[in-house]
């Protein structure tokens, strides 16, 4: 916000009714009819959102936020022929400067699109957080950790992870929190994700694991342990006193529900990559029904090829009416909750909703659009109609975007920059 | 397009590579280096499209463009609840005005997301004539006819079909034309079906029809004539010698689809109205083996809630792939296609494709998008990332709109008439 200590927001649709809303510094101090003189004009910004409506900024809660490079570069192809002939080989060519360039195309992308944090795992998390700090985006970020049950690699891998905490914790920045990142059940031994759990209670920060994506994986984990995932994993204590988001979730049995359940996992559902790589279709319609946290996440661009988190809305509302045979499965109001309160929630942060002492995190939409007209039922439009270009958006009380315009960084730098690193990786 | 015989486009991305491309009157004149001496600067409007690529608009085969109103009136419910409650209480306070307002939304909506061509089935064709006529969008307009077996309300529909039919070819406008729409074979007597085969021919006119979209209607249908829907409408000749668009084709056995094979029926595959009603996921994959031709349709917006074509490519691309666990399945060029070259054939059309004397419908769409970088594998970016925010939309040789404004009519003017429009319905 600049020299500002107050942001005014002026006549907005908020939670249901059209007022006003005032933040001081990264913090939602008021909602209501808020008149000037109640102001010190000097240290407000004043935004006119007249036919606009404010929403709390979407959580997306599972990324590889560089990866946004490798939109496009293969599609409609079996698993291991994306990873082995496209993935892997790039991704063995990226290094700081790359990672920088695409988080910062992923970050103004996630913003133009109404998304204010994204909880990611990747490499080179000093080039994530950079891009992170300058364009003004909030992170959860984690080292994503792969042993292949190799011993020495654990050590290495263990002691990336705690050193990339500790340099996420001296940048002392309100906005990007860290956490621990073990791939998955299949790719990480059980000394590694027993060493990533005391880890995580010593320094008190989330698990981000991936979970039962496919088949194929349970399927080796069950080979190699008699368990299916969360059975092999609980068995060892590895949800007690910790937080875990377990990524895409696709295959459950009823008894890893129940543990999910009593473990008080957080799924991040990611309905289109799970659909694209041909994964399969979560059961999220019995994840709600044992009130488990359901969380979004769009994945990397490998796998998606987009980070717009209204289009895993509107297709986590629709998918499961669509298998079930049942109209009424997932409504609306369930599935924006999903991107915001939900995603708050399983990231342990205060924010996705608008309330009076919560985070700063907000997004106006202007409503003057063929798609969102008639201007009733708006809840409904956003998860069924809207398009994913928003307005205006502020992360932790600062206008990172305003009316289009992005504030922090200069856009066609950005896409310059991207090109280049693309170009690095692919030759 | 004004005062200009000729417009010609510069420097666009065209059928993958950068070029150029000038139309005469309605039509593709030249696709190549256009230098500025072969044309007539005084009669050519120019447009600079540097780093935009230009597209074949899109064309959707299945609409109820006046239910634009009913947009987020009704979601998350039972068809019954939905129709009872919602749908037909509205659809009953209609006349020319609000269908004419209704119908200027949804083609703002369509141009704005890059549709140029749209096939419809409604009441009121006056009102949807008129503004289809104003704004500038082509369409294929049918009179949804359903006599409920009754033989008073048969001869009723038939006469209205033939007057609609009469009245659309008195406008002698080229962009307008006209098909028969019996609702579909549950709501239809087979002496309608059969007189509207008649007509088909007489006028030689395309038959758009409602088919196989839910269990209980194919239910119904075989309690009543002992056959599925296309075996039943196939036993009386429905399907010889017409050109017949069968919309949603959700459920189906193998022996219809062997029907719809021989008699060359096009495919309206509308995959999220028929996952947000809960009908079920059509058989795309196999309707592509059979060589059947798939075109797109969004349906309408009480049951989508939009009208943004390129939502449909996507999700017909991802949606398969989930359902089959075959990453391969529907790739980018086929659902491409499926909202492009496939939905020209099955209306007669000479459009879909960038090509010497094809009409001249064609998108342009700004690169300069984040969720369009890195610029390679566009096509790619397309299908699975685009948000449907086009920039310039020419249709039948027209400039409709031009970077994001649209050309002939007022928007707000448009937004205004919609939201009286739709009081009048709820109130």
């Amino acid at each position: 916000m600049g020299d500002f200590t107050y942001c005014l927001i002026k006549n907005a649709v908020i939670n249901g009714k059209k007022q006003d809303l005032l933040i001081e510094k990264n913090t939602i101090k008021k909602i209501g009819n808020i008149e000037n003189n109640e102001i010190d004009k000097e240290e407000t910004k004043i935004i006119n959102a007249e036919n606009k409506i404010a929403i709390p900024g979407l959580i997306n809660t599972h990324t590889h936020i560089p990866m946004t490079l490798f939109r496009g570069v293969a599609d409609d192809l079996p698993l291991m022929e994306w990873l082995n002939n496209y993935i892997w080989p790039m991704e063995a060519k990226l290094n700081k400067d790359i990672v920088y360039a695409g988080t910062l195309l992923g970050c103004l992308e996630m913003i133009k699109s109404g998304t204010t944090t994204f909880n990611d795992m990747y490499f080179f998390l000093d080039g994530i957080a950079k891009a992170v700090d300058e364009i003004g985006i909030r992170a959860v970020l984690s080292y994503g950790m792969i042993d292949l049950f190799d011993e020495e690699k654990r050590e290495k891998e263990l002691k990336n992870a705690e050193e990339n905490i500790k340099m996420i914790k001296k940048l002392d920045n309100n906005r990007i929190k860290v956490a621990l990142g073990p791939h998955a059940p299949y790719t990480c031994s059980k000394e590694l994700l027993m060493e990533v759990h005391e880890m995580a209670k010593k320094y008190n920060i989330p698990i981000h694991i991936h979970m039962n994506e496919t088949l194929d994986e349970i399927k080796m984990v069950k080979e190699k342990t008699g368990m299916r995932p969360f059975e092999y994993l609980n068995s060892f204590g590895f949800f007690d006193d910790v937080n875990v988001i377990a990524a895409h979730c696709v295959h459950l049995s009823d008894e890893e529900i129940k543990i999910m359940k009593e473990k008080n996992i957080n799924v991040s559902h990611n309905p289109i990559s799970n659909l694209k790589l041909a994964s399969g279709i979560a059961p999220v319609p019995k994840l709600v029904e044992n009130g488990i946290n359901v969380t979004l996440g769009t994945d990397g661009c490998g796998s998606n090829n987009n980070l717009n988190l209204f289009e895993e809305i509107k297709i986590s509302s629709l998918l499961h009416k669509g298998t079930t045979l049942n109209p009424t499965i997932i409504n609306a109001k369930q599935s924006f909750e999903f991107a915001t309160k939900n995603g708050a929630k399983a990231l342990g942060l205060k924010c996705g909703e608008l309330k009076e002492g919560y985070l700063a995190d907000i997004v106006l939409i202007d409503l003057n659009k063929p798609f969102l007209i008639p201007k009733e039922n708006i809840y409904s439009h956003l998860v069924y109609s809207f398009n994913g270009n928003v307005d205006t958006v502020i992360i932790d009380g600062n206008v990172v975007m305003e009316n289009g315009k992005i504030v922090n960084v200069d856009e066609e730098e950005i896409y310059e920059k991207a090109e280049k690193a693309y170009y690095k990786l692919i030759n």
